[in-house]
């Protein structure tokens, strides 16, 4: 009997109706033949209910009670598609994150996961029952406290318990279709993904699209779990997240290109006239690192050499540019910059595809499109399998579809095959 | 220093403004030299709106199902009510029923608690912190499954952990001014009882006094632990429930007559013309017992002698009527009864006082109180401190009033010591 391992987010039990919707869904997968664990979200709006009474009560609740606060969410729905499973016929446990046994590290607000110890899943499982586990949360080993796993944490779970049981599949069921080449808000011709590696989910994830949080690819890819993304209102096939070989009959040559992110939450701090001295980043950097702030890409401008002073650019969150400036302006004498600018008005665009390693045209065709299309790069950055830049924000949706048509990625054109023509 | 515990209900942390005052209420406790511990239940309405969206999904759902439901409410009253604490200022740490080491039996929905191992709640006590506890919750030692302690747990919680931990009074926060002699919505001249014994007070719990929980009186009780009720909404002392002697200063002469307790939520059924032959009661009670209800008051008839038959009434739950008929017309043909009435517009009245033992003359004061108001008694019961009649509900408020002016409890008299008057 194979083990499906499936996660239900917010939108699939927003109400009674969803929640009964779920339940017959995950009842199919039982009566064929199947094992189920479910990780369920809080449903549709509580957390933000929940929030929203906490900020009523307290401007900076403790982190700690915090977490105790936002896991009765995820407790209320667990219960609830349980009661409606019982009452199709079918007996049923739920657990909550600590039951369950996922064990975190003690951050809380955003903890890891470091252990999962399913000894009550599994006892559940052998006497029959569907489980049903509340996503997002845990236990930390080291204090016994209730942690939660920050916002997209339920698709770690399903991940880190389909790791733990040796899940043939964890299916991550959403209100969309599947992953898309491109948000298909900007471009209504972007095609479902059938396929695509954890290192190109990855990129995608880290480049904006949310289809799928970032912690959870990499969680399965780590483990080697299959993910399936798909919608919980229809029963088409979404998309296979998988670094195992497609079975036989599907079409082995993958393509070059696994679609375009684009992302609208970073801004951009620029350091004017640092002095062009050895170390001056490094000081630079350490204090935004000091500051707990992570930051994207970074740009340092050829030296003016007749001045000796540089212009260093570096993107981040939005909601972390005031901590970053107070910062820098912290080390302004130390560093000896002429003054810092900071722009909320930026995009970033993303072309992800395992073949461009193997696809020297790829940059080219993805500069032209850009080109043709009047967009201006402003910033650059790359991996192996990813071109990032930054473009104005107000021009971001049309570089998007430019650069997905020239891929040849909307649905109604043929998927081109790049590899060896040389482009 | 010693240790308080306090327990706050439903409406006094109702809404976020609620949970302020009850945090400054309690932040005062502390800064007056205390530890306190305090038990709290969820908000306002919640429960009730769980129980609808349990009802939603499913008209029967599993019991353990439907407590891990409703424990999410006190979790989120309880990490309000912290981090309201900790918004003023005071360290604080919030624990779940399981958490705290509030140990039950299995029986969902209404576990009994046999056990309290409160190692988390002592640990932080000696780190300085006040601790939160979520009332009506805990975990039962064979299974490890989330248990609640039914309607009116949160008493009980308190009271539990005050014993546990050897506090110096558990103080039961409401939304009256404390346990008053008779319902002041019926008797507006109720006066309220400054101090009364726990026998007393679980004759009126028993008897339909809504104040406290039964369950929570019986813990005391049996823990020696003072309880005071009092209002969460003035600073006024309340009602002292203990068997300890009054403090010096105080009347050491207490009472005859504690108060009038009236219940409108009991029914009459009557088995009419059963064979006066030994053993039918003990069929007829034993049906009824399989069936797990609980009966109240029981009258069995002097049998007519020329039929050789009587009736049998009792009382009971008016929710429990159908099972009760139902399971009667099973044991018809074995017993050999003509037929079954039942009665819904019954009332019962209860006058309770530890004084009644040496005062002979308080059932003819009362029976003489109801006869002069023209209250016709239909049925009668009494222990060593409690005299309960059934009238008709209509005339229930009435009586009520007489009895409590018979008995001289109304404010604006004095209160009359019948000790020794040989009334």
């Amino acid at each position: 009997m194979a083990l499906v391992v499936q996660k239900y987010g917010g939108s699939s039990v927003a109400d009674a109706e969803s929640i009964k919707r779920v339940a017959r869904r995950i009842i199919e997968t039982r009566k064929a033949g199947n094992d189920v664990v479910v990780a369920v979200s809080a449903m549709g709006d509580t957390t933000d209910e929940l929030l929203d009474l906490a900020n009523e009560v307290s401007p900076m609740p403790p982190p700690r009670e915090m977490d105790m606060l936002l896991t009765a969410g995820e407790r209320i729905s667990m219960a609830l598609l349980a009661m409606a499973i019982a009452d199709q016929g079918h007996s049923v446990r739920s657990f909550t994150g600590s039951q369950a046994g996922v064990i975190t590290d003690t951050t809380h607000g955003k903890a890891k996961i470091i252990d999962v110890t399913p000894g009550r899943i599994t006892e559940a499982i052998g006497k029959g029952h569907v489980v049903i586990v509340a996503g997002f949360q845990g236990v930390s080993r080291e204090t016994k406290e209730i942690t939660t796993l920050g916002r997209g944490g339920s698709d770690t779970t399903a991940v880190a318990l389909a790791a733990a049981m040796n899940a043939s599949v964890c299916e991550i069921y959403t209100d969309v279709d599947g992953v898309f080449s491109a948000d298909p808000r900007v471009v209504p011709k972007a095609r479902k993904i059938a396929r695509i590696t954890s290192e190109e989910m990855l990129e995608l994830a880290a480049s904006g699209s949310k289809v799928l949080h970032l912690r959870s690819v990499e969680y399965a890819r780590r483990f080697g779990i299959p993910i399936h993304v798909r919608s919980s209102f229809s029963h088409k096939e979404g998309t296979f997240v998988t670094d195992q070989p497609a079975p036989e009959g599907e079409p082995v040559e993958a393509p070059i290109i696994a679609g375009v992110a684009h992302d609208r939450s970073e801004a951009k701090i620029t350091v004017v006239g640092v002095p062009d001295r050895a170390g001056m980043a490094a000081t630079i950097f350490a204090a935004i690192a000091d500051a707990d702030i992570n930051i994207d890409m970074i740009v340092q401008n050829v030296s003016a050499t007749e001045t000796g002073l540089t212009d260093i650019s570096f993107t981040l969150p939005k909601g972390e540019v005031t901590a970053a400036m107070q910062a820098l302006q912290r080390i302004q004498g130390e560093v000896g910059f002429v003054s810092l600018l900071h722009d909320d008005l930026i995009g970033k665009l993303s072309l992800v595809g395992a073949g461009m390693k193997s696809s020297p045209g790829v940059s080219a065709t993805f500069f032209k499109a850009l080109a043709d299309a009047d967009i201006n790069v402003e910033m650059i950055s790359t991996s192996e399998i990813r071109i990032s830049v930054i473009t104005r924000e107000d021009r971001l949706d049309e570089a998007v579809r430019a650069v997905h048509t020239a891929f040849a990625l909307d649905t109604d054109q043929e998927a081109v095959v790049y590899a060896g023509t040389g482009r």
